[in-house]
């Protein structure tokens, strides 16, 4: 091996390592890991905020809701992605696991609730929850993961390997 | 009062008795009740067939999972309409309640496979089987409740009262 070629070879490596570290570090930075109950006193709540109606939750109602989706194990499973340095909730998604009759009693990934906090955007944290989300699907022996969204987000999660597949149909009720 | 007025009373009354007796001898004749563990014999399974891919459930597949969704009560509810003549399951659809932190801790109804036999189409069928599941998802304390559709089939649901609100995507696992 000539010396140029060697020096060529090791650079490569040493680049290859750095990268890898980058990315390591970028994750150790923004971890993702399932909801813990400590999570309403870092901001969960007002993130969820910035995707829809949130404004009144109580350390119990928290508590209570908390214990119910924890009492389903991974049936039920609530990511998060909280920022090392300020101890912030900054990215969210949630995974349910519908049993089914209908394909040969096939299970389906339904995704939920998914936002990332205004000023984090353009970190892939959206892609990274989404990835977390389908993979638990995936493991939980789902044949499909699916979810719905606005026509402006369709781009997103064509990036993240979902497909349009059909309408979604909504009916509210008055009382609520 | 008149003879006339009397008789014409008499007559709208008995018309009302007669009409809402045969919406009752109707209702009587595809009465609409819970998924029992017996409806694997009524053929279940062949109804979900029409829909999609549903050709290999065994007696014990079908038990197992028709006891894991009991378990859960009325957080999973599968509405069934039997014809008593033929003693056949002819419609259902089924609907599971998600429990969220969003909606200060609300809750949503989904709605899934809803299918009428090919044979007992233009009966109203499927908007009984939709109400049922629907005012099921009402008494649970749901703030909405949604479904997924083809575009085909967005007019019966805006007929059930429905409206289109976003897009479904779907992203299948290749190993199922």
């Amino acid at each position: 091996m000539t010396e140029k070629l060697f020096v060529r070879i090791v650079r490569k490596f040493e680049s290859k390592r750095s990268n890898g570290k980058m990315q390591n570090c970028e994750e150790q930075k923004y971890g993702i890991r399932k909801l813990e109950i400590s999570d309403k006193g870092k901001g969960f709540i007002e993130l969820l905020q910035q995707l829809s109606v949130c404004d009144s939750v109580s350390d119990k109602e928290f508590e209570d809701r908390f214990r119910e989706l924890s009492a389903v194990g991974d049936d039920h499973v609530i990511g998060v992605i909280e920022d090392e340095a300020s101890g912030k909730i900054i990215a969210t998604g949630s995974v349910f696991i519908e049993k089914k009759f209908m394909r040969n009693c096939g299970k389906v990934g339904h995704i939920e609730d998914v936002v990332v906090d205004s000023s984090a955007r353009g970190k892939h944290l959206g892609k990274r929850i989404i990835n977390f989300l389908t993979e638990h699907a995936r493991s939980m022996g789902c044949y499909k993961v699916i979810l719905d969204c606005s026509v402006e987000n369709k781009a997103f999660y064509e990036k993240c390997g979902f497909q349009q597949k059909s309408v979604q149909m909504a009916l509210y009720f008055a009382d609520h």
